[in-house]
């Protein structure tokens, strides 16, 4: 489209492991130039010390709070006064294994059960839903099959892994 | 397959909006009842105050962090001594406006460059990383679309929207 105007939006992280499962993770915010630090854990039973939540606990995290922020965003252009916005998310893994392992990851599915407290009718808010989940970074990331790839460092350079 | 088993990995979470962007957002994972608490901001650019990171921050750590989780979980059954994992991921979308907008999201990909420490040989890592790859719950999520749905609570219920 001859008005459509494309900015992009790029995290960049730099992990570390640190204890038995502990993960060190520096998150930068190219466009804004924001860095916020992270770690991750896992629980005794799965071979951590429990210091940090862990992975998947960031991921809910980000599901529902990305969601939550472009209803917010969105507001104005819709013109209706969001005084409180509330959401149950849930998220539904498989962990599947097969004679003696590994396991592989399934996954069954999410979802959203969203309360906005405003005076605008039905409609509207129906509508600023839509609009905030096709905003939504996470949301289409996990809707769409993701272009994810990974090299491995090996002695003479990098491989396609 | 007869010796198949399935474990679900199941986590909610109950989000508010409380600051102009804030969002507080307590993690359960039921299988574990284990619970987390987070909270997710925007900086002043986009509306928020600051005070906690952005949910994007959030998803890059759950990408990195889930990885390197399975890579050292894994590597006993694939009797590799991991001393050190480091990873540099990136994610990258694009926030697309037409005219007046509102904005809509699409992703352009995500990256991970993996380097781990050990004295395995090369082909041997490199089965390990492809198996923490297969393991990893975010990495599924992305790679295949996904069961995403929502219900916006109305005047007399609930509606899928």
């Amino acid at each position: 489209m001859a008005d459509e105007k494309i900015h992009p939006v790029t995290f960049e992280a730099e992990a570390f492991s640190t204890g038995k499962m502990r993960n060190e993770i520096k998150v930068h915010w190219h466009e804004m130039d924001e860095r916020h630090d992270f770690a991750t854990d896992e629980g005794a039973a799965l071979g951590g010390e429990g210091t940090a939540p862990p992975p998947l606990a960031f991921f809910v995290t980000a599901l529902a709070g990305c969601l939550m922020t472009n209803i917010r965003m969105m507001a104005r252009s819709h013109r209706i006064t969001v005084e409180a916005v509330r959401v149950r998310a849930s998220a539904k893994w498989l962990r599947k294994i097969e004679g003696r392992g590994p396991h592989v990851a399934d996954t069954e599915g999410f979802h959203m059960d969203v309360e906005i407290d405003t005076d605008a009718d039905d409609a509207a808010v129906a509508a600023l839903l839509r609009d905030a989940q096709a905003g939504c970074f996470v949301e289409h990331s996990l809707s769409n099959p993701a272009n994810l790839t990974h090299r491995l460092k090996v002695a003479d350079g990098w491989i396609d892994v």
